[in-house]
């Protein structure tokens, strides 16, 4: 369809093109008959404003551009969810990309996001990002951006996470308080900072309690699947059968080994304690209930875009803006598998 | 960050503005030498071609809408999944907004997508939404446009579906087989169209199994969630204690009326058997695994998107294009819910 210009419209009233502009921008010398006229023929022939001029002169696209790792994630929709409804009030359209855990996907998203000229970036990095060129890039350019969740802590812009070395100690801890002696840890793949520092967290607590830390109790699920839970469930019990508690990185992997377990007789809490993280909705709905950490995510996305429309607002107007890290707290939520 | 402008680099480089930017494009008449030098300090300065310039000339923005009533259900996360890669994999960006099932969010989404000139708009109406103005203007506008899933029959726009009605039949059929006598339906909102059909084919089923429909065994979800799937399994158990199988709307309520018969110890699938539908993933993970529908949601977003490109295409080209309809099939899952 052929967009119908200002020209057109000032041609069929009669009035200059300069008029047409004003009376759609409402400005006080042109008078109420002519923007009533002016409005209603717009109205008639569909006339909109040409995004790309209004772009071009004013620089800003008011559209802000998501990388995730993956969206069929519980704890990243949530994420989604709380940005694109807060960014919509405040003007922005988002635009989203999934990197689906691989760096060389997120380096081109990247790219298309800079060129596209979106105003700003939040980013979650994939498992295989860390502080690589593409985002220097970004930086360098001095296009707003914001980390959350999957950070790299060397970067130079502004982040929100949790204290994951301190939720996950916390959970640890529970185990123990609860009689746990020997506890695995299903963690995370080697990577992304959230993985390590989660591990960490289990060491930290093990050793505050006295408990000589074992690698041969330590599992990695290098995608984080449901899947991965059954098979290092299955895989831990023929070599470690007198293991009294799992932490796992996420509750997915939780579920997966409550699943071996009760597909077995194997009974939680009773035999095995097992906690999970993020508190994903299926955790309710499983038999026994999961125990995990809650994340909170519908905060993290808030803060996530609030700190990014900060650096956005001081961007256009030229003012200095300093990148800050926002650590947001969690709760232990204790339910029937410990 | 003030951009550069390929008057500075011509500037730098003693050349025109017009060599630089037959250099850019790779034109024969521009040496090598010239195009090697121009290359080397656009990246230096970090040039990026103005995509709104860009956008001015070639009249098409590269990005499509996608309209969904909410993020955080599992198959709009499926769909919005398979679109967003593919529709990358094609060369467009995908901008995302959800409507909350609120008519009132979409027609202003509608605007702020027409506003933005983005290429296409995907929709899955809001439970409150029909064949409505806000659409009409879409297809006035002559702007590609196809619906899934939650669509307005009406509507002269491509469309993705499902057989709702047989997908419903089928898993009523199959709770008959297994031998139940008096089905209720958990049915969600009067006015989407997925939500009648899947009520009509309640029906059709019962009519053809000579078994009276009684109005008194309709709960009817108006937000088809967990809790209202607790909820009217109390209530459907105080009413009716003789029920003996459930066809739900969706899994969630599935889920909820499954908690609630495990929390008073009502054996499923013994005392009352139970399906849903859409096959979320956490259907696999409760116990008893619930039987379900499948519905091919990656499968959808694929065939919607697909749609899309060709009638954007045509556009382009200014070449006729007709709207079809894509119905997909289903799945009966038969787990241990029944």
């Amino acid at each position: 369809m052929k967009d119908v210009t200002l020209k057109e419209i000032a041609k069929k009233l009669g009035i200059s093109i300069t008029t047409v502009s004003k009376a759609l921008k409402n400005y006080p010398d042109v008078s109420e008959k002519t923007k009533a006229a002016v409005n209603e023929l717009c109205q008639k022939l569909h006339y909109t404003p040409n995004s790309f001029a209004v772009n071009l002169r004013t620089k800003e696209s008011k559209t802000i551009g998501l990388i995730i790792p993956e969206v069929m994630h519980h704890f990243f929709s949530n994420i989604i969810n709380a940005i694109i409804d807060e960014a919509e009030k405040k003007g922005y359209l988002v635009i989203i990309l999934q990197s689906n855990e691989s760096l060389e996907l997120e380096k081109n998203q990247i790219e298309l996001l800079i060129n596209k000229r979106v105003d700003g970036i939040l980013l979650s990095l994939s498992k295989e990002s860390n502080n690589d060129a593409h985002i220097q890039e970004v930086i360098n350019r001095k296009i707003p951006l914001v980390m959350f969740d999957r950070i790299a802590k060397l970067s130079n812009c502004s982040k929100v996470i949790i204290d994951d070395q301190k939720a996950a100690f916390d959970a640890v801890q529970h185990l123990i308080d609860k009689g746990c002696k020997k506890i695995a840890h299903f963690r995370g793949p080697l990577n992304p900072q959230i993985s390590i520092d989660r591990y960490i967290g289990y060491k930290k607590a093990l050793e505050k309690n006295n408990i000589t830390f074992d690698s041969k109790l330590i599992y990695t699920c290098e995608d984080i699947t449901f899947q991965e839970g059954i098979d290092y469930a299955r895989l831990m019990i023929e070599e470690h059968p007198d293991v009294d508690g799992i932490f796992a990185i996420t509750d997915l992997v939780a579920v997966g080994a409550m699943s071996y377990f009760n597909e077995v007789k194997i009974k939680v809490p009773e035999q095995i304690k097992i906690i999970g993280f993020s508190n994903w909705f299926m955790s309710q709905v499983v038999t026994p209930k999961l125990s995990t950490v809650e994340q909170p995510s519908t905060e993290m996305g808030l803060a996530a875009f609030a700190l990014l429309l900060e650096e956005m607002n001081c961007h256009r107007d030229n003012l200095p803006f300093t990148p800050r890290t926002v650590v947001l707290p969690t709760e232990l939520l204790v339910r029937e598998s410990t």
